[in-house]
């Protein structure tokens, strides 16, 4: 089979708010090859992807992520990587953003190649079969500890036994305040779920800081401490793993490469490796990180906040790893999300969950979906169109 | 003073070629502020660039570069650190781009701000002085190692005491053949003339490809060795300085951050740290990575392929350190770049360079040329034009 084609769209909310939920838009990837078809979504600026897709050349090491693409081979997952080595070796200078793009395209030549098949991606690459998961509710932080509390009570009786806190007032105002948050989890949780922190990345590099936090953090037994820095921060996190001997560091959803994620692994010390599909090359990077991290005794988490189509090609690259036994659930998507999908991953009644066991990602997308929130964008140079929205 | 408006050019050579050569296009940025204009370009997929100016915001922290710079204060250096900051802060996840966006816009702050106070960006950066520094010819390694004496000798014979040979056939056939080209360099050269060898990358992740040449690099007192592997390749740049005693390694050109430029300091072990100022985050970014590199007894070098306004904006971060005395000089860029600027840095008779003692990057822009270049583009979304060439 050759890829036949690929066709980018910007899906987006009538309303996107000023707020940290990146379920609001979709950059959805549609590849065809010899009648079958595959979907993915990239985590990227809709229209940044879709320029990078058709930009004109400017030098041999930047080309449109096209030309790296249409008209490949797609027999094999050989032949998928062989694609994106394509895409980096031909656009690695210049053109960043090409390595989200080629994220949700990446993702969709699995699906289109496990549909052709009839397998699913998991087994394509070469697990047998699929390890049941708990899935995490992650929730803000209240604006006092006792609304942390009654969160973590009420999130409780909806059966998870395991929710992150994160962000709102967190490492904003003082190591007191913070301390009363985090027991106040603790307590609405009770002693046996499992409790994790988000700081999303507010101590920038600031060791000091993230390590004030550390004494709380130990003493309400929190599973792992999440993001205290600028994800490319490797050297405050290398800092901060030495000076925490009991809970362990968390991080890598910022990472858009294999190299940067075994990084925070080897130089940051993290002791769970959070990697998005969508953002860090697709599944042939994921899993090469799954498989990095399990040789080091790390646990992969997939990095998951919008639909269920990007909840399963994030459970694929560690389906079969016993170890790396927790994964995020988006808990509340937008509108947008909720109906891009005809079916859904649900959580069973022992409250795990699993990858598919169907072909490509399992996972139908709705076409009504795409219709209702598709955007009309184009984008001309020099009087000729490179890009118009395509037909669902 | 608040930055009044940012305006981007796409300039584009009639024909841009599949080579090598970054000076095919140019992402052009300029400012106002208060009546004053300031010009940076960004090392940059034009298109995608523009893009990430106006695309519409995904989420908190997938803003468009726009939100975070215009109607900004820019009356110190400060100020200018600060927008950096917040683009940063407002389009970390997802817009990749906006680190080589803002790169640009960020050169043409400095610029905007040096004019305004009639000051060189040098002396707002804080030196006193610019040192002279040797300028380096950059060629391409010849077909047979006949041909790359032959270059060799030419470019000695130009004035040339410091000459870089790259890419071509290096890497890609026998150790044997790479150390006949390296030795007929030397033999070009002159015992006495500074040789650097720049792989390209070719290696990629490679250790043991890279070290085989390390022998024929050491006979031939080979200056550095630029680039063996993927710029974010830190283990193994990391396991080939170990092995390499006698050469030291040189990369950074890819460093989209000052974090990435430091790391291959610390975890990659350069002796050389090479930083495009257009491609790091701008003037501020190369600054901080200039003093951390002398502070670890690395040496500061540019990384300028393009026209003398970038090789101004790149000589600014390091022009009072007198420890990183040798420069990459833009040998023949394409006549949109020569034509580019009014005025050069030109060689002196004693063989050097420095910065121009004149207000901002001192170097100005030649309009005409901007308007024989200019590529006409749009942007629409929902009907409603977000982006088209603005005037010049």
């Amino acid at each position: 089979m050759k890829i036949d084609s690929v066709d980018l769209f910007y899906l987006r909310m009538p309303e996107v708010l000023d707020i940290g939920d990146g379920s609001q838009d979709s950059l959805l990837c549609r590849v065809t090859s010899n009648g079958h078809v595959g979907w993915g979504e990239a985590v990227c600026s809709p229209m940044v992807g879709i320029t990078s897709w058709i930009t004109p050349m400017s030098h041999s090491g930047c080309h449109p992520v096209i030309d790296s693409v249409l008209g490949q081979r797609l027999d094999s997952p050989e032949d998928i990587r062989q694609v994106y080595r394509n895409v980096r070796q031909n656009s690695f200078y210049g053109l960043l953003q090409s390595d989200l793009l080629i994220s949700g395209i990446e993702i969709a030549l699995w699906d289109c190649l496990g549909r052709a098949k009839e397998e699913p991606i998991w087994k394509l690459l070469g697990y047998n079969k699929t390890e049941r998961k708990l899935p995490y509710a992650s929730v803000l932080f209240g604006d006092t500890a006792a609304e942390t509390k009654q969160k973590a009570v009420d999130m409780r009786s909806k059966g998870f036994k395991a929710i992150k806190f994160g962000w709102g007032p967190f490492g904003l105002t003082t190591v007191e305040d913070d301390a009363a948050h985090i027991h106040a989890a603790r307590e609405g949780i009770g002693a046996d779920g499992y409790l994790m922190i988000d700081a999303g990345t507010v101590f920038k590099d600031d060791v000091e800081a993230a390590a004030n936090r550390l004494p709380a953090l130990a003493e309400a037994n929190v599973y792992w401490y999440e993001e205290p820095f600028d994800g490319y921060a490797l050297a405050e996190y290398g800092a901060l793993a030495k000076r925490s001997s009991k809970v362990k560091l968390a991080g890598g959803e910022g990472a858009h490469n294999a190299f940067q994620a075994e990084q925070l692994i080897d130089y940051g010390g993290v002791g769970f490796i959070q990697i998005d599909t969508g953002y860090v090359g697709g599944i042939g990077n994921a899993y090469r990180v799954a498989q990095y991290a399990t040789s080091k005794g790390v646990k992969y988490v997939n990095h998951t906040f919008t639909s269920q189509s990007a909840l399963s090609s994030s459970l694929q690259p560690f389906a079969g790893l016993k170890e790396s036994n927790i994964t995020e659930y988006p808990m509340e998507p937008k509108a947008l999300c909720q109906e891009l999908t005809v079916n859904r991953i649900d959580v069973g009644s022992d409250g795990m969950i699993e990858a598919p066991d169907a072909p490509g990602t399992g996972i139908t997308i709705n076409t009504a979906a795409v219709k209702k929130y598709l955007v009309e964008a184009e984008i001309k140079v020099k009087g000729k169109t490179l890009y118009s929205t395509p037909t669902v």
